[in-house]
């Protein structure tokens, strides 16, 4: 098999370039002085090459060639090989990942992905919509309250804000059952199909609890977070449930790695169906290239993978909805949360207008 | 009980440090506009408080208060209520942690410590030595091999290198029992007790069938990289593994957390027996001082938990070691591989030099 093409980007002088270079590759590769190494076999088989450097604004960037037998085929390990040592030197970026054909066949991918979402929500032709439930600490019977408005109002999905894990003022095995209920109920009223995606949380044993649970009231979404659950976890999470996962991004930024790559390639390589980001313009400083170039990791064909769906989030209002749809498309999920929930006495009617700006 | 207190630096004017403080507040626990919350629990019980601002080198700090109950009492929660939301901020950085006492209660910290591990080991008075199987990619046999010429030369921890997972070409369920045999046998030959750690990778499942062989052979330690496996299921497996684990950094430098805090405190809180960490003056670029805020994190009394053992690593050497055991102390480990497996030929020699250098 060809070998795994990893782009780095490197704070230091370019006339160091070839000896950090060299150094980079043993270090994500053998992790010990390559002159020490007799084996032939290891020499070209499993020693990283460095394929290429290049100047890059004042810096470097260095492609290493990883061999894909290195990672064992399984996320841990080809985080390990991208980024395990290197992420303990503060100059090295991760920026970009190629993989060769055939080696996404290790990892499940999204099994959904932008087209079973629409299928399940009922949505075609255009961009769908997504709100929270929050804060936590709110009770359980509120939370629904709240989730029955949302899908009276006809938004396609509603979450649980990601801090609404399995605390024990609310704790999965009755918040969940409760919320499902009072959105299974909305829709009879409406002949609507919003969904419900609850947060899943906690070691791997919390998580095959929940997702007993959520499949006995038949939740038809998860909101996880690869990297505070693990990136291993989330891919067996998918095994265990038959829906589609929304991966959600907390945890996630502190890595120099590059969002497109973590948040659009790699989640979608795991498994994800749908990636939350933070858009630009709101609470956080992604920039637009990042926000869409993210977006365009998510869904462009890649090496066969079901296309993921963007779901820019973070701080969004309404009145944001035009730009939003003129910059993501119709192959997207607007998210808006504290938005909708500002509005307090006239939630329903404001989420009504979030559905229609969408539509429209 | 009393609230977790977390201190973050933020890169930012001072001038704006009142409003960025109370937007960190409420990212990191309701995560909505507070002014949108009308339930005055939610306000009182679960809303971060913004304890203290202070300058800091030209930014300035803030100490959050944070709701125990809002981590739900587990690893993955914890992590999204420190670090979930602001790590997608990189002006914000998480520099340290104090916890209520009782609240490590619902944690395990580490269940040897350092004084289990020097029983397993049979070592009182002394620092103890550690080395690494090496390269991956190097054939069951030979690392067997390897393994036997450390434990005839008396090196206390024979681990894994990090990189060497489940990969075809070593497999855990043959290399890991081929490995331990030969540590047991040059044992029986020279009447120590060197202990073997062999690296533990993937998934939930992977994870547990790896415990089930380890402990079919006799394993005593498990090396383990909380940050590629996860938080949570880094705690899960203490539970399955009834030896000391030994905490590796791989791919826990990403992030904005200060080293002392994430590789030393929280690693402690979650289980960790021992915790590996590039010493400086090696292949990375810790400073000193973080080097020894890690080895006091890991070791000062703290909330009734076992103390961890400090494992300086990183392009450590022989020549080195005095000053290693000047600067940690005998409660430490020192970690060195491709040092001794660069004398190739004379690697008996070699291990026993490092060996001897520690016990004189």
């Amino acid at each position: 098999m060809e070998r795994i093409l990893a782009t780095y980007r490197i704070t230091a002088g370019e006339s160091e370039s070839r000896v950090r270079a060299e150094a980079l590759a043993a270090e994500q590769s053998v992790e010990m002085p390559v002159a020490a190494i007799d084996d032939p076999r290891v020499l070209t088989e499993v020693l990283a090459q460095v394929r290429a450097i290049r100047p890059h604004a004042g810096d470097f960037e260095v492609v290493l060639a990883i061999a894909p037998e290195t990672t064992g085929g399984e996320a841990s390990q080809l985080a390990n090989m991208l980024f395990g040592n290197c992420s303990l030197q503060p100059e090295v970026e991760l920026v970009d990942v190629e993989l060769p054909d055939g080696y996404q066949k290790a990892f499940p991918g999204p099994r959904f992905g932008i087209d079973g979402i629409r299928r399940l929500a009922g949505v075609e032709g255009r961009a769908l919509t997504c709100t929270a439930l929050k804060p936590q600490g709110t009770p359980v019977a509120r939370l629904a309250e709240l989730a029955r408005t949302f899908a009276l109002a006809g938004i396609d999905v509603v979450k649980d804000d990601h801090g609404i894990a399995n605390q024990a003022y609310g704790p999965f095995a009755e918040r969940v059952p409760a919320v499902q209920k009072a959105i299974h109920q909305a829709n009879r009223e409406t002949g609507g199909r919003t969904l419900y995606a609850p947060t899943f949380s906690g070691g791997p044993r919390a998580l095959l609890d929940q997702a007993h649970i959520a499949k006995d009231c038949g939740v038809q979404l998860a909101l996880v977070a690869p990297m505070l659950v693990g990136l291993p976890a989330f891919v067996e999470l998918q095994v265990e449930l038959d829906v589609p996962l929304v991966a959600h991004p907390a945890f996630a930024g502190a890595g120099r790695i590059a969002p497109p790559l973590l948040l659009g390639k790699l989640f979608r390589l795991l498994g994800a169906d749908a990636t939350i980001f933070p858009n630009h313009g709101g609470r956080f400083s992604y920039s637009k290239a990042t926000c869409l170039g993210i977006a365009e990791a998510a869904r462009k064909p890649w090496l066969g993978l079901r296309a993921t769906l963007p779901v820019p989030a973070g701080g969004m209002t309404v009145e944001r909805v035009p730009e939003m749809l003129a910059g993501y498309g119709k192959d997207s999920m607007l998210l808006i949360g504290g938005g909708l929930l500002s509005a307090k006495g006239k939630l329903l009617e404001k989420s009504r207008e979030f559905v229609t700006a969408v539509r429209s």
